[in-house]
């Protein structure tokens, strides 16, 4: 039996126990304010305040949103590909996507919000009735052409409702109203209103053989009580109005998407991701998945997590809408199978925030540190955000010695 | 050897170590905000939230200010006594002074500012030439009266600057001009210009037997450039003019009071406390201390420290001027000197915070939980410094599961 080496001493730094703490760092960014590297160097540096031998790997974490293509691409030492395509609003927009270092199979990754986002819709443009996302399917097209031999798409933070027929229509799908006359390709989602079959005699013939992934939210179906187009359409810009003429389209493609595939998928989960894009995507052969598993999985977060002794997540808000699906929930539901211990650090601690402990999370707190404004806070994140690391891991340190002395203690005085 | 009963899981709740964790609680109050016994509770409530098993101690603290009388009868179920006396204006105040429990002499506690405290004084009446400490001689006449065999003196708060001399009046001294006349009794600072000689003739004689021992902040001098009339004389209210002669007052108050005991009392550290309250009592023969020396003395805070595992506290703010004797950190370098750790809870994390880590501070945190505005926070303060509590002790308790976990592994994978 090994000995156990420490000093009398509740100091922490002076109990010479063998290997350096083991602190994994994965945050969310802080929307409109810190990207989720800047989140992550804030906690590490801290953490090294508190703890100087304390060994940190970084790994922050994207949702499939705004942020993926990059995040995937410097988390893994891939390169990033410039591509000009279509922009939602049909204007052309200086886009990209991502090859993904460390795969066997050259692996792209496209961030759907690069090509059709809503913060690539001008305000007064905000009607996706006449968005598109045909410039995802250009992306597409463009890593196809690099040679990707598998693809990853993100969901998340888009300005489209089309169900993905604009990006099937850059891939080379034709869409058909009951005449027989073909939709404009990239027209939006308010000549869906015709849409009653589909053509895929042109559809890109590398498509057959190379797979495509979907990282999405689960919980966005495209047609029902909870579709798309009711629950995402008003913040996207649309009226009471064209909710309804939006949900009429989505099951427009709903019913032409199911007679193609033979099933069912209105409300298949993750069809309604994106404006629909799940549906596109499924059209053209996609498999969806529920956004973490995906992103974990090409971030290997499972064995960082597995391999490490504690945990630091963030997230702009933590409040009871963070259990579901946002990061620091999945990261916490992730390392609670490995019974590793999940700290939550966030700007703003919010209402029915304790629901996150059923996470897994064990503790959080904000970074603010004294009575401040919300404009103060966004402008000293990144001192507040080091501070607060420090704070947490000094007092995780402190159970640490207050645990040590009462094992010595049950050891009759060691 | 004993053997560690411990599950494999790292959460806290399923490892079985003997002896419940211990945990002392002792606060400052939030000045303006909560009670000192209030900070205590609502601090108690939050660890128990976090760890139902835990063995709480309260000791609220004070520091010979606003709250000591009552903060020290409740502790130790002494009781109050209230009298009437004369305020700093010479109008009555309801006062009080209390018995300690639990002491072998009748001790009574008094606390100037309950005689003669700054809130005792109307803003418009803000001179400390006219205010008086003569309701605090009141009560230590009210204590003998009583039958008080002991008495401990707290100062801080106050709103005069008369060297004590209204308190010795109160008591049978006589202070005279130097011809010979006598200063009126309770006429505060401005007529002491003249003060040449004293005669303590008529003093209680009870005050031979009686020890008086006095809690004041060691830093307070009676003159020089660090003196009472210059530090402090601003915020009861002095214009510089005022301050000039506040500090030829209490010039004369340390000369003769320095030829009465045989020794210069000028620059003797507490002479000037409570605006040369000190002094004054240094004349009738008391015993000044290190504020904390003495209280903690009095609420057995050393024994409550020695006997546990973790240390919590809190003041109103924490930053650079913490460390020269508020609470929190006299707190620290007793628990220090057991290798106890403390944690301190505080509405405002300020400059230099950090400072504080070296009196034995081992984490901080603010209870502000989002951006916020201070009368928010205020009015919030009791969940907030609940709800921070939690966090903390969770936090604390992450670490005893980390650490649990590596001793493990050093045994081998327990």
């Amino acid at each position: 039996m090994a000995s156990i080496r420490v000093t009398r001493s509740r100091e922490p730094m002076q109990q010479k126990v063998e290997r350096p703490p083991r602190v994994l760092v994965c945050p969310s960014g802080f929307k409109e304010s810190l990207q989720p590297h800047v989140v992550a160097d804030c906690i590490e540096k801290g953490i090294l305040v508190a703890c100087a031998h304390a060994r940190v790997i970084k790994a922050p974490l994207v949702d499939g949103g705004e942020g993926t293509t990059e995040a995937l691409v410097a988390a893994t030492g891939g390169q990033l590909y410039p591509v000009e395509v279509l922009g939602p609003t049909r204007q052309p927009v200086q886009s990209c996507f991502g090859i993904i270092g460390g795969q066997a199979k050259k692996t792209a990754v496209i961030e759907m919000a690069a090509a059709a986002g809503l913060s690539l819709v001008p305000r007064d443009q905000r009607n996706p009735l006449n968005t598109t996302t045909f410039g995802v399917g250009q992306l597409i097209v463009a890593a196809l052409n690099a040679g990707a031999e598998h693809i990853l798409v993100g969901c998340g933070d888009s300005g489209t409702c089309d169900g993905g027929v604009g990006m099937a229509q850059a891939l080379g799908a034709r869409f058909l109203n009951g005449d027989g006359t073909r939709i404009l390709d990239a027209s939006g989602a308010l000549p869906l209103a015709g849409l009653a079959s589909i053509d895929l005699i042109g559809l890109d013939p590398r498509l057959a053989t190379v797979p495509i992934d979907v990282a999405c939210n689960w919980h966005n179906v495209l047609c029902g009580s909870r579709g798309v187009a009711r629950v995402f359409g008003p913040q996207k810009g649309a009226t009471l109005e064209d909710v309804l003429k939006l949900e009429s389209a989505m099951e427009k493609v709903a019913a032409v998407c199911s007679t193609y595939l033979g099933r069912d998928i209105s409300t298949e989960p993750g069809s309604g991701a994106s404006g629909g894009l799940g549906a596109g995507l499924l059209l053209l052969g996609a498999t969806l998945h529920s956004r973490f598993d995906i992103i974990f999985r090409f971030l290997a977060i499972e064995a960082l997590i597995a391999d490490c002794d504690i945990v630091f997540t963030a997230e702009g808000s933590l409040d009871d809408q963070t259990p579901r699906g946002k990061i620091p929930a999945e990261v916490a539901r992730m390392a609670r199978r490995y019974q590793v211990p999940v700290i939550a650090l966030a700007g703003t601690i919010g209402r029915g925030a304790d629901t996150n402990y059923k996470t897994g999370i064990r503790a959080f707190m904000s970074i603010c540190s004294r009575p401040v404004s919300l404009e103060k806070a966004i402008l000293e994140a990144e001192h507040l955000l080091a501070k607060a690391a420090e704070s947490s891991m000094r007092m995780v340190m402190v159970g640490q010695g207050f645990d040590l002395e009462k094992i010595l203690r049950a050891f009759g005085g060691i």
